[in-house]
């Protein structure tokens, strides 16, 4: 490669922004034009309808696809005059933009593709070509053509190369506390993590509890839980930032925290200032490893409908019922267990949050405790905390751990944590994908054919370069969408598109860094082919792509 | 589902014929035109110009992919005819033939993805607004917005269910010797493969020889082979029905074959007549299995340049250096071993290709031979056969097995050789395919969410009506690859089409098929896991997807 390659920090021109923002705001009247052409097809006497709703998913959730787009392009036009006013906005930087704005508006205009397989287009909605026309102003015409060019992919590639090594490619966009947080924790992945993940992995092995106890030490587990009750206090970025690293490193430890935030997210937002006081603290320090005890043999993405029955009698619960994919719970010391305690209301309404306690198990005997049984899941990836169904048979749990103390509310309670987990998978996703590219552009650095690296073939730049970007897209979109829970209102629609989006750009990168590696990639001494099998959990668990789309689509219909 | 299922026989209406054949005439106009406007990137003193190809592959890959999609459409539109002129052209074949028209439309004007991540749409190619527009005819307009539509979908997949375990979804479109073929194939492969597949993945296990014993009986490694070599003389065809069958049960049984196939076209090619009758009716009855042995660590893809020496030493070659990625060799009697025999040649010239026989091995002892010794490399998917790396120190070949008797003839002896293999592998690929999409429709059907079956959901029926949708495309661009084999003319050309599409839709298949299992999906207990893993490797294996798409780049700009 000829070019040279140095840094420089160049302000966007211009024309530059002035065309992101004109191409942002043609993308949302066009936005607006598929809403309103959406709700003809699934309003019924001037309300959304439900079925129409399901009957129409091409369109509903090709709609909620559609706004993820415009909200991702939206947020890169922020990124960029963010950057932009403090010096920030390299050669890198700039090349990222405006091939995230080239791609995403192709696909816009083009048809996205929601997985292999569907791909959803203008067509679907029945939005006039009228409106389709309109938004094709010169601006995105001329951001489409000069995007994602041949040019810039390959100058973005010989940048990536030069920065081989950093945190991000490009700027992540965050604070210096964000990224001195983020050194820490890549410093401690490098060192503790990387070098083992891929045995624990092959072996099935649990992720040593000397990990577990260094990342309690580094305060991991009680990031964004208020100080008063021993955690950091921090915003739900710096999860993001933590979570990203540690996925980096393995998805396994970039996901030991998940449960802790959902449980700590519970009882933040539904607890009783006793329950807050009792388990906070002990979980900021570490001390208590929970786990979440939703899912049911029949009952996954539809989890209002769960059967199990907890049968208040006396001072405690009796608690009956199959539970399954429950992670981690072996060498959990409690469980957010929701139940059913109201079987009059076979809906949502009847469910209720336990906070349950039970004793650590070991491979031999999990689950040491009375009216509690269980068999390990043997998965694809995802390992290192393994996987259980349980049974409960009159298992005891305090009437005072009911969450908030009065019953009923538990599926709402959970809903609401549901978008920090969701921000949080969505970072692990941004950590799967770092990963995947991280071992993609080693290896074609390394691998020579036809007298010389892959890393100069245009179709393995082409796939680094893709990388990159959809990495920065899915960056931009998840820090909004922790932002925007930090200001406490519900933001099941942005953890809903930072999910949906993240969840296939991991695996995309996935995919394609294995590619890069050829028949290397398929042997499972290499790490890729483990990222590989991690990567594909992210669209199915915490709500899988469809029902992802349908939050974010019923919310956008619903406005 | 309120539709009443009954399949008639319909007649294409003329409107929809002449539909297809404008349309695909549109299609090659724009194809020709996206061929010249390619052509003027590559062509230096009128001449296509290797450098020029590699250094535009987003351009000239993404040729090869909009032909491919070309080719689709004509042999979709030939089949159309062909089921319709002897009345097999029932509702279901109508759908799909629609349906494939509207989306690969679709794609050629949205954008056709390469994988994921790598889009390749007409403004890669420098092609006239003129010229698009001048595609996009009425026909070519009402197809799309007619084809893959909502009700087509349902519709189809409503006859899909109704069609249950029958061979193919829609007529497969071959005669009825063929069909009877499939029929045993199946019966077999029902009963002896599929109940035990899965084990012996995740066993990692080799495949039963009583299975190779069976197989050889019912002539399946001497499909192709000459009757008066011991074969059953028919046309590739067969042996694309037979992968398909076999596949469907287990990539791994399906691709026993493989290798007999290549060893047998190598000798029918390339070998003089006493190495016909010497080894093709052992291979023909299964008494002798063959293993490759052609790529090196060093490599792969560019397989011209590979370094394993073979020195002429007397009566006999002595043979030295490190063959990889090779599959089955330790139950195979004899290597088709690809060597360098001219070493002042280091291009495809010095490459000789020797029929060398070896003793079988075992796990313990994997090659008791002098001279040659290996290592098991573990794998994601695809095994049953096991992969083996193997060093090579003056390992001894006969002279008179160098195959056609004159050396630096290997490298081309092989390509031709690979046409078979990728037609193979594309069948392969449908079988592959079709298990995802068995496995998918069935979970969809038993599973129930939301008080209904899976199958009810708009997003379920659309990932199920697109997998069979391209499985036909893919069956009749791989039929159609083979009828071009069989006519002994070079097809690279069709052979890498069919390859190329064959990879990119088994493994989007396996992918949906996954995603519609939800969490069980990614349990190792369910065959759909397994499946996704043997997916992954038809877009690296025999000719990486790159590598086909530069195959067809070249044939089409060279012609
Ligand atoms: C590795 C792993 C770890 C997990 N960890 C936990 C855990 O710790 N705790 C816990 O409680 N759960 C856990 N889960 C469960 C996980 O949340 C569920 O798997 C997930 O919610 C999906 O539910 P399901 O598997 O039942 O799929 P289903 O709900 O059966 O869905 C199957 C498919 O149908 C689609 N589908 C369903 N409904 C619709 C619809 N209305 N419209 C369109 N499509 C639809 C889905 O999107 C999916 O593609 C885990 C799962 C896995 C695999
Ligand atoms: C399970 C398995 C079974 C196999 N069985 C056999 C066997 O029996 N016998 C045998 O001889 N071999 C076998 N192979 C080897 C197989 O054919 C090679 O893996 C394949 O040809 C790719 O070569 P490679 O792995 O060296 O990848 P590389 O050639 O290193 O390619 C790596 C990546 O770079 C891309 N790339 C390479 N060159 C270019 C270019 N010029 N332009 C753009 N992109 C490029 C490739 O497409 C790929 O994505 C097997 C491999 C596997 C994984
Ligand atoms: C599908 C799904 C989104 C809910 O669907 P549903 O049963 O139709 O429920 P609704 O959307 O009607 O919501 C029920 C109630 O909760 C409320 N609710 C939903 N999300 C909420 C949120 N984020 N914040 C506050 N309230 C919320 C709704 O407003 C509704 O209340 P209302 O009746 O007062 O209006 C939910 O079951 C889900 O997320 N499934 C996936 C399961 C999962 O992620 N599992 C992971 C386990 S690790
Ligand atoms: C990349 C690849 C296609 C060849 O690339 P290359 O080295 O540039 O070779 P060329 O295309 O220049 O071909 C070399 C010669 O073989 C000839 N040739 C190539 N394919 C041919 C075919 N199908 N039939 C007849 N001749 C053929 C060419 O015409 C050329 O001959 P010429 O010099 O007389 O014109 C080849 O190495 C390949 O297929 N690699 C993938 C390896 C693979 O599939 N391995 C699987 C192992 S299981």
């Amino acid at each position: 490669m000829s070019l040279t390659i140095e840094t420089v920090t160049i302000e966007t021109p211009d024309s530059f922004n002035s065309d992101m923002e004109a191409a942002v705001k043609a993308s949302e009247t066009l936005l607006d034009a598929i809403i309103d052409a959406v709700r003809e097809k699934v309003v019924v006497d001037g309300k959304v309808n439900s079925k129409k709703v399901e009957a129409e998913q091409r369109a509903t959730h090709g709609l909620a696809w559609f706004a993820t787009y415009v909200e991702a392009l939206k947020e890169m036009k922020g990124y960029a005059a963010t950057m932009s006013a403090e010096g920030r906005f390299g050669e890198m930087e700039s090349l990222i933009t405006r091939m995230a704005f080239g791609e995403y508006l192709a696909q816009i205009f083009g048809g996205i593709p929601m997985n292999q397989g569907e791909i959803v287009r203008l067509s679907d909605f029945g939005v006039s070509e009228d409106a389709v026309a309109a938004a094709q102003t010169s601006e995105v015409k001329r951001l489409m053509a000069e995007g994602n060019t041949p040019e810039i992919r390959t100058r973005l590639v010989a940048l990536m190369e030069a920065a081989e090594g950093s945190a991000s490619f490009g700027d992540a966009g965050l604070d210096e506390t964000m990224e001195a947080f983020r050194e820490e924790m890549r410093r401690f992945a490098d060192s503790e993590v990387t070098p083992h993940a891929h045995e624990w992995h092959l072996k099935n092995e649990y992720i040593p509890l000397d990990i577990v106890n260094q990342m309690a030490e580094m305060g991991v587990f009680g990031l964004t839980i208020p100080e008063e009750f021993g955690g950091l206090g921090l915003g739900k970025e710096s999860m993001c930032v933590v979570s990203e690293e540690l996925s980096r490193a393995y998805i396994g430890v970039g996901s030991l925290g998940t449960r802790s935030e959902i449980a700590a997210e519970l009882i933040i937002c539904g607890g009783t200032e006793e329950q807050k006081a009792e388990w906070l603290p002990r979980i900021a320090s570490g001390e208590i490893l929970p786990t979440a005890v939703f899912t049911e043999p029949n009952t996954g993405s539809d989890l209002a409908s769960l059967k199990t029955r907890a049968v208040l009698d006396g001072e405690a619960y009796k608690v009956t019922g199959n539970k399954t994919w429950i992670t981690h719970p072996v060498r959990a010391d409690m469980m957010t267990l929701l139940t059913r305690t109201n079987p009059d209301e076979p809906g949502y309404k009847g469910l209720s949050m336990l906070l349950a306690t039970k004793p650590r198990g070991d491979d031999a005997i999990p689950f040491p405790a009375e009216g509690m049984d269980g068999g390990e899941i043997e998965v694809l990836g995802y390992r290192g905390m393994k996987e259980y169904e349980i049974s409960f048979d009159n298992f005891e749990v305090k009437k005072e751990n009911l969450l908030g103390g009065v019953e009923g509310q538990g599926f709402k309670q959970l809903m609401q944590t549901f978008e920090s987990a969701r921000i949080q998978t969505a970072a692990r996703a941004i950590g799967v994908a770092q990963s995947a590219l991280d071992l993609g552009l080693r290896y074609a650095q390394e691998r020579i054919q036809f007298s010389k690296a892959l890393i100069n073939f245009p179709r393995v730049i082409d796939k680094l370069a893709m990388m990159a970007v959809e990495l920065m897209i899915s960056r931009q979109l998840t820090y909004y969408s922790a932002r925007q829970k930090d200001h406490d209102k519900r933001c099941d629609l942005e953890a809903g598109m930072a999910k949906l989006l993240g969840a296939r750009v991991a695996w995309a990168a996935a995919d394609n860094a294995l590619q890069i590696h050829g028949g290397n990639g398929f042997a499972l001494e290499y790490a890729i082919s483990r990222v590989l099998c991690d990567a594909r959990i992210l669209n199915i668990f915490e709500g899988a792509g469809e029902i992802q789309a349908q939050v974010i689509a019923r919310r956008l219909l619903d406005k």
